[in-house]
């Protein structure tokens, strides 16, 4: 099912300006039980992503309930948000009176094998590098070549995530998850302050970090420095977090620190499934 | 009228990827008396763009009757041409068989008055800064959040373009302008190595500076450079060449190289549609 503004259909104005310039953003979340999981999280980025591309926010309550309607039947899925500037004329010229457009849609939960959460993925590094936009940096807009062409540089189904570096060869994110890694008990993340996505999952996992008094530090390293790693993890609000046990050649094992995290995010999915029944 | 996939339509499937990442990539061309303006040169640059995208091809012949058959009763219009990667699932990953999306619609020819051609436009410089993405850089594909962030910084209609600068200071482009200037008698623009658009009137116009044995030099330069300049003119394939005749509080005269160059511009035309008929 979709709902565009409010109205099942599956098409959209041609004119939409999300179509024209990928002028929006979008949200990706996970349904149990018929429930968003994280939806604060998820409706707090949005609106501070609306805010950040001047874009102006969706009525909350309005879309609160589009997104429950959609998914309560649904035992697992996953319901994608798109919020775009609306339709406009030619140009890139905003129109005067903004009417957003608000596209609700409920997908099919990716059959990942428990192994995945368990015994850890393979990953790859890719060859396209992510551009320097401290405007756009961490928003998740509709801007996405980068991460297609990354993504296309693989049809391997026994790797199952590709890690993209800047073109400073700064390690920034995978093409669809975040990417943290552990030395001596201290974890490291990129900062995102020159490219990639500042997921919601990220968001949680670093609250995660801090509630149990571990260190985090956000920093800039190259991939050498994430090859020498203890333990390496990707996270999304899809997947959960995912330990990395292969990177080409190099091998992980799955760490304390990981195992701790995917512990304690089953914790806060259950509290957060509690609190919004 | 807009033909998507040769069908009259003005609504797109909401799982086009051009909606949901910005996959694919546009061209503007001028439309005078029923013909398409510089159409090879568009056609060559939109197939230039699919093959950096991983975009097949559109089949010419079809796409090109399709432009002939919306514009042939318009005196003087505007033709776009979108190219998407086609519909798709959820996710970065494109579809193992692509069918691109082509959509060709006809717009009103924008009312720019004689003046601007004349006597030149008045511009501004952007706080909005272009990112640096070398992969991404010279494709007029559809992220183009960066010139709309830059366009909505001003609504004085007084001004008739913003001149964008990237991270590094270097000036770029315009938000919808590729940007000449000339010192000594000197043309120069910007690389577009690490940022921009390649418009194909840039190329013409560089043709035209070759052709008739002038310099241009390709390089980076900060605004000081330009606001020292003889002569500054923007183009693109709707507005041709207007010169520059004031950024913030200097002024520039309409000097002979761009004279110059606007009048073999209207020659290059005549002759095109001669070509064309």
């Amino acid at each position: 099912m979709i709902l565009i503004n409010g109205v099942e259909t599956d098409h959209i104005a041609v004119n939409d300006r999300g179509f024209q310039y990928g002028d929006g953003l979008f949200e990706t979340i996970e349904i149990v039980d018929g429930k968003p999981v994280f939806l604060e999280q998820h409706l707090l980025r949005l609106s501070t992503d609306c805010c950040k591309l001047n874009i102006p926010k969706p009525y909350i309550k309005q879309l609160t309930d589009e997104i429950h309607h959609i998914c309560k039947d649904s035992k697992q899925a996953v319901v994608k948000i798109i919020i775009t500037r609306g339709v406009g004329g030619r140009g890139y010229r905003q129109p005067e009176a903004i009417q957003p457009t608000r596209v609700v849609s409920l997908h099919p939960f990716p059959e990942y094998p428990k192994s995945h959460s368990e015994q850890g993925i393979n990953a790859r590094f890719c060859n396209t590098r992510l551009g320097l936009n401290p405007a756009l940096a961490g928003v998740k807009h509709l801007n996405r070549l980068e991460q297609i062409m990354a993504r296309a540089e693989w049809d391997d189904p026994t790797i199952q995530e590709g890690i993209i570096s800047d073109i400073n060869d700064h390690v920034i994110e995978g093409t669809m998850t975040n990417i943290f890694y552990v030395k001596d008990s201290i974890i490291y993340t990129a900062t995102l302050t020159l490219s990639g996505v500042s997921g919601v999952m990220r968001g949680i996992i670093k609250a995660l970090i801090a509630e149990h008094k571990l260190t985090l530090i956000e920093h800039d390293y190259h991939k050498d420095v994430l090859l020498a790693a203890d333990e390496v993890f990707v996270c999304n609000a899809i997947i959960g977090i995912w330990p990395i046990r292969q990177i080409e050649n190099v091998s992980f094992t799955v760490g304390n620190v990981t195992s701790q995290l995917q512990t304690w995010l089953v914790h806060s999915k259950e509290q957060v499934c509690v609190d919004a029944t």
